[in-house]
């Protein structure tokens, strides 16, 4: 067992994503942490890598000069994790893969269609591997969810409803000092969406992996409701999928008493699923005309055999969803050492570009009143 | 004490909401009912009023004689229960509005525009009283959430999501002799709306009474998924209210594993609101920045005055809510006597024509490919 | 369809549970209330009346007056309910019971053992019918549970977990004026147990209908928390049943957070069931190796076929369960006249008496440090 | 920063715990495990260990050689964990111990009384730490409760509600080659104590660490279901607190429908807290004569500061609670390094001879019938 050589770029003291993705890339024992552009300035990134154990000469205050540097080492880092507010994902993830650094991206994929489209011209000639981390898609109930779509135990799918509420923006956090708030409500930094891009695009990933279908157009309603604020920060959205499916999506940053309340329902000719991110352990099932049950992790009727590492009844969360992604992200990599491309699961550049395409979708009909926009 | 003389029209055997109306108008003693026209024939009627210990001689076969007779009749009705399929809501509550007699009606109030137009005419120009069984309204925490927005408890509201799904139309039940499919997925009985006429309605009314808010445009994507089925039976819409906010409605038959999900939050600048149908004796509320609180009828908190028999954790359910719009009713009716015309909460008959231009704006839009239109 | 004529004893102005018993006999129509002794002098009782719209001649002080002067007329009542404290249930019964007019008696049976056993024995010796109101196990989920046990859904059953906390009686209520914490804390009225009496009876009730097994002996920890309280407040019982099954019985009034939350699990060696008073409409059921099902009532597995007015999705509560025992009742009462006796689920002055006896167990067994003691 | 150089007693291939432990002692990045003596060959532990990424000299076949060897190292462990069945803790515990490693020990403490008696003793005199992994105390809305009862927001506390119900030991696993099941019902192994050793102690010792109260009493009946099983499989105690609070405690292995369904309540004078394993990110309370608040890690209302690595609605589980005790171990080891000793949450080995005493007490009253024994 070798360990994978992580660099990452974002994630300095204080920002939330950073942390999570060490912990996850952490928690299954896959990686080390070597390397990092963890702030823009040479000293910041070093006072950050400091305290997370990194070599003081691994420490960069610009990830083009990582890139370089340590695609010159002989041990030097062979994937990255980008985890810096949207504009920077295409500089950055372009830099390593066209070096053969494999890289894990958060989402969304870019701040702009053109420059999501770029990348996946830049990753289509790259060897390297790109995984974008929609981490929802990791949680064990959500695998199960997917798997029993494509079994056809709901048959074929009529009605799609995806939500993600949160209220930490119900009030202008933003001009308050949340660092987290400003980069999220400034345009430059998020790209032309704000709620829409920041969940709303968890919530269309969510529903295109569970269902496998494509949406071919929609009718987007986004709002503003916190005075001054520069991006949407409530999102409604009308979709009509390839093969006639209905959906319905709704995110929102102003909705009291709504933490985290990303929600999937879908219903098909012979049965619906239900799933909450809150409660992610447990998947809801009613084949038409039986009683609605109670699936869980790692329990009865479950089926997916990957990512549960603990009996069901002993909760997994957030993390270990997370953590999946880049346990599976792993597997790929040491394949990859092999020349192996093995079938998987994980969120592609591909989705990344589907994500940004909806968010520019989202912006372009809402601009037209909500006007009816293919994809 | 001595009990409102009550007539039905509708309700017949076998029929669902006319029993109901039977049980809401006994439960708090304040109705006796002592006339019917049941059903299409006098033979039928007869049939199902001496099941109901009525007087053979007040079961009539047609709803004109009924109020003609009971009209000059000295201990005549002075209210009559109209639980027919939609079309014959107008032309039944016609007449006996003519002749001062009180109408309590099922809804939606017509089955056109036009008819819902001329209805309203009609009541304006009776002494009589109009009530809509908009039932849904009479439950007490729903009184309750109408009280806390209006009190301002939530501040501005801004987000209004609202659903109604069911699933026991998921298979065309309409072609195996079930009567309520039949004529509630029949065009010339409902109207132009299927599910958003039978259940939509209520959605939409749940929404209004408690916001206090009024839509002033829509965009509607009604859909057929059975096929062979002659109206929608699923309903995606986003609302505009005046005011600025903004709401997405979802009403559904084919989404199996829903039985009657009613579910209403509310979302204001301050705080939110959830409550849910299926569980209706819970209000959830959070105020923005504290913890989410769960009031109940009757119990801590709890500030609404009417309705609520039984003290809290002991459920009350779908009849005793149907039951308080009877009880008040029969307060009007009483007041009535004296010429009074208290305030109430009542659904009135402006209520059902907003339903009427809300199904009709629905289809309008819905036929533009869900373009939005104004209400 | 004739109704039958019904009278009361207590439940005059104020009183709870009077109300409830007269609601639930109107909720299905079969009965008309006639005849009261609704309070301990003529002139209350006749104020009571009043307001009730009974006759004022037919408004009695005293139910032994009552029970003779009815049992006179000619249209005279047929069945009395009997909803007074604990401690005039059995000499008002007795009174009706000897002339034959059927008794409807809320519980517990009696104040005392003694009372009961004579209870049982003047029953025994009436050609009437005696129905004791635990009305829990009217909820139609209730009985569909206990069909499940009897058909041997769960196997032979090895653990009862039944439970019933409240919390009105957390502060000393009964010296702040609460007349229904007056008498409920009264040894004289309510008997030698206080919470045990008046909600642990129902807990120890419901397990016996649920599970059709009768306890052997118990072991019980009475306990009275608030200063000055005569009766116990919090109940803690541990119960072996004939056959080998091992209970536990919790019940309180003083366990904030707690309404009316009585819940009933059990356990067999095939599956599991759950069932909670406060969201009376679900059962869950879980087959050992299975997941957990949610049968809700009237919906898909429910095979209970009595007592279920209306559609799944829409609720029904406690006056609904209420009423399913008073309709039951009636079917009895109209066999009765034409010499039938037919099978029923309705409490009898037997499981009064098991009732009593329970309580009078937990007491003995409490002063006894919680010792062993045979039922 | 420098990791915490650890070892491991059991947790070869194939164990549970011993995976979940060295999650624990990774996810916040403060260990490096560095030794083993994984299983009870040294051929074994090699394999175990070779998969870990161990080094094959440090991996023993016996925990003594371990201890001794690691205590001479210039670089040996600092720590262990121990994660053998339940009758090796005490000889493992003491091992390293007596040589100044610091012990990190999976419970119950011991499989026997005395050997709790002499662990206490052994730890007494070691200058190294011990801490017990009642990991359930680990989970910050546990916390949250406990800071809320210390705090008085509760009053005085009277009764407690504890349980943990499984059903995996339904049916006879133990003869069907299930390992876990093997050892957990083998008095060799376990000890006096089935589920009341493995998991009603940790039902016990969760509400003493909530409220902090001394068990003074307890009537214990234990029973074996399942046909030839050594050990009991369903616990139903009362008990009786120093102070005059009241307590019951069930935990099962045979009640289906349930996976680890760990559930504390708490009610004092003022107030009731309510908290459950399987969604441990919830905490319910409800002050007297408010309505019942949900409370969630992180949000509004919460104040416990340690233990949450991420924003509220992004659920954390079982291993960020389990990781938690190692977060805080490190905390105190490194503290240890400097001679200090801060004050800690941690449980003791106080609190695991408590465990086995309520073990023995339990066995003890049991097999009196269940009489009262004291603690």
């Amino acid at each position: 067992m070798s360990r994978i050589r992580l660099g990452m770029v974002g994630g300095g003291a204080g920002a939330f994503i950073g942390a999570v993705h060490r912990i996850a890339a952490r928690l299954d024992d896959r990686y080390e942490l070597v390397a990092g552009a963890f702030s823009s300035t040479a000293d910041k990134s070093k006072a950050s890598g400091a305290e997370l154990g990194i070599d003081e000469k691994r420490c960069y205050g610009d990830f083009t000069e990582m890139a370089k540097r340590e695609a010159r080492l002989k041990d030097g880092i062979e994937a990255v994790a980008i985890v810096t507010p949207n504009h920077v994902h295409y500089p950055a993830a372009r830099e390593f893969l066209k070096r053969g650094i494999h890289v894990i991206c958060d989402k969304p994929l870019t701040s702009t269609l053109p420059d999501a489209k770029k990348l996946v011209k830049v990753a289509g000639k790259s060897d390297a591997l790109f995984v974008l981390t929609h981490n929802y898609t990791g949680y064990p109930m959500v695998r199960q969810a997917r798997d029993m779509v494509a079994s056809g135990a709901l048959g074929k799918i009529r009605v799609v409803q995806v939500e993600y509420p949160q209220d930490w923006l119900t009030e202008a956090a933003e001009t308050e000092g949340l660092k987290q708030a400003e980069w999220r409500t400034d345009p430059e930094r998020s790209g032309a969406g704000g709620c829409v891009g920041d969940i709303g695009t968890h919530a269309y990933n969510l529903a295109g992996f569970v269902t496998g279908l494509e949406a071919e157009s929609l009718a987007a309603d986004l709002h503003t409701f916190v005075e001054g604020r520069r991006l949407d920060d409530n999102v409604h959205v009308l979709l009509r999928y390839a093969g006639g499916a209905r959906g319905m999506l709704w995110s929102s940053q102003v909705a009291p008493g709504n933490e985290n309340a990303l929600r999937l329902r879908v219903y098909g000719e012979t049965g619906g699923l239900e799933w909450a991110q809150e409660d992610p352990n447990y998947l809801w099932h009613t084949p038409f005309g039986e009683p609605k049950c109670k699936l869980t992790r790692g329990g009865a009727g479950f089926t997916e055999t990957t990512g549960s590492r603990i009996p069901p009844g002993h909760p997994e969360g957030y993390l270990e969803g997370f953590a999946n992604l880049y346990d599976q992200a792993a597997d790929l990599i040491v394949a990859h050492r092999d020349g192996k491309t093995p079938a998987h699961l994980l969120p592609t550049v591909e989705d990344g570009l589907k994500g940004v395409q909806f968010i520019d979708a989202c912006v372009r009909s809402s601009r037209r009143n909500a006007a009816w926009v293919d994809l």
